[in-house]
């Protein structure tokens, strides 16, 4: 049977590619989706994509995926620094979380050095732009057994 | 005339029974509300409860109690910690409010043990589990006089 | 047979009524003892009231506490900020512990919106005057069964 | 052509006028809506005014303003202090913003004389009541060169 | 009768068009008394320009404007910063006081984001440039009734 | 009628001229004693000493001199950094209360640097040795009217 | 021979009496001064008053009084919480200093709380209104042996 | 001739051995006593053992052991971290004093690292259990030389 | 041509796999660096591991890898936390770094939840155990371009 | 058979008698080890000590502890309060540890006062000079069982 | 042609050599300028030494500074750590600036360690007495090419 | 005899000249030796360099120096801000230190604006290249009266 995973874009990543390039990069969040879509099928997993700007729906999502998901991948954009609702959502999943950002979180103001999100995540991937979702799946697959360890 | 106390329940309170119980205990928001009811009658009020994982409309709900309920409990969730807008909107209120929470805030997280709702609230019942709504009602019902003080 | 509440109070605590009214209100503890000596046969239980200034004699009290009461309400007063020894006290009893405030504390200066008796107690009720002591019963009935839940 | 600027409200702002005179006056958002409409014609500007309780929404509109206006007028009310989501938005967007408040947030809560607004906009203008939107204006109209400098 | 409005600068506001242009525009202090000048006379208003590298002095001049000038228009460089001197001249005033940073304080270095002139001040105009001299002009012109309200 | 200002000192003061003398002097709090009912009836007032190691002695003895004095002078020693018990039982005097202490507390540790008894006294004369005492009588003569201003 | 006292004033102490009344009371200088000079005739002092609200000059005239005054009494005004030019002065003489202030800077806002003054006198009087200039005489009299203890 | 030590315990210590074992083993105070007596003998010493959970006796003890002991073992328990009181009796003593700790204090709740003893003692033995008293009793025979250093 | 990665190990992960692995995993260093080895071959990459106790030899590594490798792979353990030297010597290189960490770092100590590498590294992959180093390798991978993305 | 003590040392203890002799005293490690030799043939130990100024040489030395030795006594000098690579070590054997300390490390710089070691260890001995390391062994030889309890 | 370096003393300084001589040494300011244009003409530069108490004079002499002088050595002496308006006019200059302090600021108060002064200059000499001075004006003699590296 | 300065640099100084010089400029450490050794002949004094990049080895020729040089330049690199083991060894001895900084570091990352080296030299040289190096020879010369001041 195939696991899968739902991935969360939270506000402003539909920017992606046109907003402050030099940050982060000039991929696109369809263009990541699509990259994710083909390495998800050579790992066993099926993979959703959704964004939104809207705190509240990140959490509705984030309950959804308790009972009809097999893991999370989350982007949480600014919410990560601020969200403690979403934090709550994501405490209340049993299934395994990767926390993911395009940018060096950890290079930039002092107040989004801080995750909520982490507190909540297995691992955190950052920095390493869109190709960071990608891996993300794999670690996931190796969590779920899709696919066994090379 | 009867009063009704508005009861509002921040983000992920909608899972409360199956979410970590052993910090937010077996009760469902279902079951408080019905034990509300029950024992609201007793003491001359009316109540309705609402739950919502959004933080615009917790604060739009609060607008709405202002010229429509004559009393608050607000259990705000993780946006108790954060929001500046649900104080602000409970602030405009001229109504009595009660905060209440499930588990004992000062026991968990630094970040948790801050509250905005008690720059705005009369008192707060916190650690004492569902029935911490129904002493909040009590509570209420002496404030607005619909029944004597034994 | 009937379980006994020791409810402690702390310094000032004898000033009730008469002191800062505009915070503290107009009852004066014995009032509330009255009230509550009322209500605590309804509810099955039976209540000892007691009051100091004195860190240590409330110290002796919760020790005493621990093997000749079966429930604990503990309004500290300014001991509630600072005294450890208290805290120490009360991490070594094992029966139910309820701190209650008059006011609320949230509101108040930055050095009482910090509890030390907090961490050891189940809960907390504050800023509803002198009924959060008859509420503490109640919810300490329902926590030792001499009453049903309704 | 008619440049055009969005004013976008954030929560509570719709109780202007109602909600805690003695700190936000008597001047409805409406009436501040009809004295920027009247000032904005001479000043060679359009003016479209928004209000919600909502965070993901304000994120939406300022979304909406990088590609469908000229700028941006903002009063975020509480989410000035709180909402990373919307500085990012703010961040992504190329036109002149500029931040007001009712009331000058130096003399009030210490959470409240936090702006994330600020790390964005090019001006703020604060404390002058509903007179500062028509002020913000006429500082839009010289920066986007639709009056000449007196 | 034409009220006054005394508006006073503090240190190195004298060098205002050549030190740091990338921070300060090009406008010269001389320059923008210029179109205050012409403004008021629209507005019904007369204004003193004066400026000043000395504490001290300007603590005189604001205690000369107690009595002799109907208004007061503070920029008071990097005085805002570290004067309580100067704060508590103002606060010894009862004339409407309004302060105005030609760059956004709230965007720089963080000891430059503290104003003591703030705490006695009814607003706050800044990252304006020169115009926000004229703006605060005229936000005084309706706040002693020289001119009507649009 | 001769006023009675009741004049409480606390831990540690008992053993004063003999304890650290670099620091505290060489009086002794009998020789201060004597001077200040010396002092006293040239000042139309009476003066009663005590001193004790025990906070809720402290707290006792100022809730006596609610009703049974005309003022108070408080050298709490230790117990001014530490003791919100004793702050609670000054606030809920009404008589006028001077806070003396023997060396010049701004010059000490850190932690002795902070009075909570400041919070609710009038003033405070501190590093001037045991004629502080004589002092703060002077001043509550004045105070209380029992001699002419000079 | 005569010791003279040399008592400066900081910034603002000119409007003593007309500024903010409800807390530094209705005394002018003036009187103050006129009331020092009286008593210090009984001391076997001379006193001489000073007021400048320049920080420099305050500097200048402590530099003044190492060699040609026998004490100091020193209300630096604001200064007292900003100038450690001021403290460097006050450190470099070798004759007693005692601080005065009006108020109580305990109670007032928390930059006020801190003195750089006090780093230097040997006491502080502060919180009894004008006659705190008239007791720090008496302790100067005391210490510079010109009166006998009584 | 025999010198003689005072071991002072705090409060709660008269519960070691039934409170929280996990943390403070199960020896109780009685048994460590007898060990320390058995201990002293072959070191050339008395021992004397008290407890109280009262901050003013423990104030008072230690200003006997100023005239009437040698040297002094102190475990303060909780007034280890809040008692500015101790602190300054332990000062005015001139024998050796050695802090004793059941739990290593340097492991637990942060408000539990401080220690105000320790600015009194010539050092410190924590986390050893009950063990640790003897430990102190030997070093201070060598600090008082009644037995030779082997 | 082949890039080589030098992947640097620091202090006591030559432990892995024996100590504490509930935090770090049972596979050790050598399964990693096999895993590594073998992974690298299909990404057109060479790799070399080593590990070190001592600080100043990671620094001599990193000052290595500056000159004769392609890109770096650094999981500095504890001096992750505490080496400015280290950061220094990456700062010094102009090769793509990539930061590893076994477990989630932003879920341990505040201490370990800062990192020095982190400002110096584009980015961070933490808390997916071993198979961090693979999916290091192949992020570089697309960086250096020895693989077209997919 | 006889257990093994592994002492470590680290930088600048092999001065120890030479340097600050008024915070160290003057006994040598030379002089403290032959003491130690001697009294652990009374407790039934072995013991080893060993001194570094090398903070990579002391992780190396306490992983060799991990299985070669029963249980370490550590005064790691100025690393204990720098590092974390030395407490990681620490953490990952399971042997006893007893930190030592020759001064009070609490009476000392702020930075001193905090040590990595204690978070490993199971108690501190400090302050007692070279005879703490004879009373740790003393306590290691109880707690291995290798003495009797007296 | 010669360049001229103005060298600017702050607060106290005239005071030097007199004023805690343990501290500041026994130079004068007449001794330093004497060796200064000693030196200075050695090294193909002019000196011009002045000195104020006043900040505002200050400030001046920097404004002066940036079209009159070719170099600035400023010791502000107190003002170093509070003022902003005189590193805003050094930051309104364009010629290279060094700080120069008697004494090692880094080793004094806390309040001392913090220079406003070090956000504009180049480089900064302290703790080496009046030596500083002229090893500042070889310092500015490479940077202007008035003399040649040896 | 002729006197010899040890100068002691830390890490990834060797790479001076090469790393980062915009911040560093380009001169290399041999640069600055030879430049050293010239000036020292003039001065009388000898010169040896060192560089290292272990910490411990450090702390080594620290001990060194004590007995067999006369003065110390330190140039600790990233050590400066982290190595206590440094600062204890340099406390450790009696002759003159000097530290240099080719950068200024007060105008760098907070973390590199505070030195354990400053708590033990005599002075800073910082921000002036590597001439600091010759200037700290001067003063040292001075220092240890091999020439004779100018």
């Amino acid at each position: 049977m195939t696991a899968t995973v739902l991935v969360l874009n939270g506000p402003n990543l539909n920017l992606l590619g046109t907003r402050e390039p030099e940050i982060y990069g000039s991929d696109t969040l369809e263009t990541i989706e699509a990259a994710c879509q083909k390495r998800a099928k050579g790992l066993g997993l099926a993979v959703e994509f959704r964004q939104t700007n809207n705190e509240g729906e990140l959490v509705d999502w984030v309950q959804e995926a308790r009972t009809d998901y097999q893991a999370l991948i989350v982007n949480a954009g600014a919410y990560t620094h601020t969200s403690v609702a979403l934090l709550d959502a994501l405490l209340a999943t049993n299934i395994p979380i990767i926390e993911v950002h395009i940018s060096n979180i950890h290079q930039r103001d002092e107040f989004r050095q801080q995750s909520y999100v982490s507190k909540a995540a297995e691992g955190m991937i950052c920095g390493l732009g869109g190709i960071g979702y990608e891996l993300a799946l794999e670690a996931l697959a190796h969590r779920l057994g899709t696919i066994k360890e090379a």
